[in-house]
């Protein structure tokens, strides 16, 4: 949805111009990509690591040595610290790269395969997830997980989307996701494409709607997870894990397997971003630019928050749901550790 | 520091301006000062309750006659259905209001014995809760509760503030307080004229600085109190509380006693305003206007959410400091009850 490829030219989706504008950007070069990568016209941790993998099957195809594929490789895995697929992607590209002259057909074959297990993730998760949501549940969900974020029908939203195909009566409360409004933008854009009825709200709302029973379930995406189940995900989903405990309203996050971590033991390990003042000083989208406070005004601006396994009901993974006593069993460190 | 009167000509600071731009209106007439009310131009329950005697006390001045002060008082009345302080301001002029043929000087002096009420209060409140306060504390606070909501000093800010004369070394957190960024715009204002140190920061981060225990207080305001304990303010006070109770950090509104309605049992008799889904759907200030959602997408915009006594750790009122015990006790209902 946020891809595309046409005669050997990559295009990305803008979604920074996004509700109001839908434009495709053709890719020139590295440089272009990362810049991309770092302005979130392209985001999504899995849409991430697909856009830099087709970027570098494409410059392949368009004569790049090997060196340079390793160059560019280098560039694109430090465009966004956190996130985690983006640097397996290119690591299973790199261990390629690094043998002495291959034919380069491998990395265009390895870009394809990682592009189709990306739909295939994001199916298995759909199918997982739906199961855990019953006829008339309203949803609350957080940034943008959909096929926005995906090469697939998405992450946590593709688990709605499948409730709603499968002709379940469901209601969904978005929450805008300040301060860059992905739910406000992003996830709204989508409900309405495909028809799922949903109420945006300011993500100080959720917890009050918790309280009047308005909200059943929370289903949102991941950026990052470590091997005894905490995670990291859009900043703002540490305070809907702590307020749907306190209402004891289950909380999902939805992941494929790609955003496991294995390096990491826990959420304390993770980094965490940083990003501009301004963001929080006042909004910018491609449509205007409006400064709310001083422009001198000190801020706190983490792209992520990392949320406890002791928060998380269930991980809905590729190959299973995982409960929360399974993750806290160590099950993930069975399953997906290096060692 | 929000109200202003010259020559008998009553000046309101347009807060929907700031930070950018410092204007005075002048007040023309009844419908002007109810649609500066409604558009927010100025805000905060007690400088909205003094205004609209000031402007009762302005009109009788300047030669409105009993029957056309019972009109405005009316009118000011229905102005916002949740600011009890106005309602129970103007409650006293109209009591006077329904005698026969009063002496309208009596309506020039009540306004003046509220004006110095306002003042008297928030001196009160901030030295009852700036005791709780200690040196070297971090501090949240959602909206503004500041020398712009009211004549005075202030009630959560006005506490905050007189820690930092009584040369506490303090920080606060102010949250920006989606949809109409109070906290962000006027807030952050009010700090930098004082020269206390402050980090602005998203509602939704709030959580996570608390998970990293960067936050040791909560002072916020009320916009309406129940005799059980349970008070009503803008939207995110109630998912700051959570969030405050789950990490166990002190949670302390501050609120005249003009904020208590004797009327109220529990919180959930409190009316709660919904407003217009163009603030959910965007921004708009009075220097731009930014929509970040498609312009038809449904919203929820409640202006206030109510937070039970149970997450309450004490009230500070001006007349004392109320535990959470003591008010579960019934002591409101005791000590301000009509009946």
């Amino acid at each position: 949805m946020g891809l595309r490829i046409e005669n050997d030219d990559l295009f990305i989706l803008d979604q920074t111009l996004l509700p109001h504008e839908e434009k495709w950007i053709e890719v020139k070069d590295c440089n272009h990509m990362v810049s991309i990568i770092k302005n979130l016209q392209v985001r999504g941790a899995p849409l991430i690591g697909v856009s830099a993998l087709c970027f570098l099957a494409i410059a392949a195809e368009n004569g790049a040595t090997q060196k340079e594929l390793l160059t560019y490789s280098k560039l694109l895995r430090e465009s966004r610290p956190t996130a985690v697929n983006l640097m397996i992607l290119l690591d299973r590209v790199n261990a390629l790269l690094n043998q002495e002259n291959i034919s380069l057909d491998k990395i265009i074959k390895e870009a394809e395969i990682c592009f189709e297990e990306d739909v295939m993730l994001c199916e298995k998760l759909a199918q997982n997830g739906e199961a855990l949501i019953s006829d008339g549940d309203s949803i609350l969900t957080h940034c943008n997980t959909g096929g926005l974020a995906t090469v697939g029908c998405g992450t946590a939203l593709g688990v709605i989307k499948k409730a709603f195909e499968n002709g379940k009566k469901i209601h969904v409360y978005v929450d805008e996701t300040r301060p860059l409004l992905q739910g406000g933008r992003l996830t709204t854009w989508e409900l309405q494409k495909t028809g799922i009825p949903f109420t945006l709200i300011t993500d100080s709302m959720a917890a009050f709607l918790m309280a009047q029973k308005k909200i059943h379930k929370v289903f949102l995406g991941s950026d990052r997870i470590a091997l005894n189940g905490d995670f990291a995900n859009k900043i703002g989903t540490y305070s809907a894990a702590v307020c749907a405990h306190y209402h004891g309203i289950p909380f999902y996050p939805v992941a494929p397997y790609t955003t496991i971590d294995p390096e990491i033991q826990c959420g304390s390990e993770i980094p965490v971003e940083q990003r501009h003042p301004f963001e929080v000083q006042g909004v910018k989208t491609a449509h205007g630019k409006l400064l709310f406070s001083q422009e001198n005004v000190e801020t706190y601006n983490p792209s992520f928050d990392v949320t406890p396994v002791q928060l998380v009901t269930a991980l809905v993974l590729d190959k299973k749901v995982y409960t929360q006593n399974e993750l806290i069993d160590g099950a993930l460190k069975r399953d997906f550790s290096n060692t």
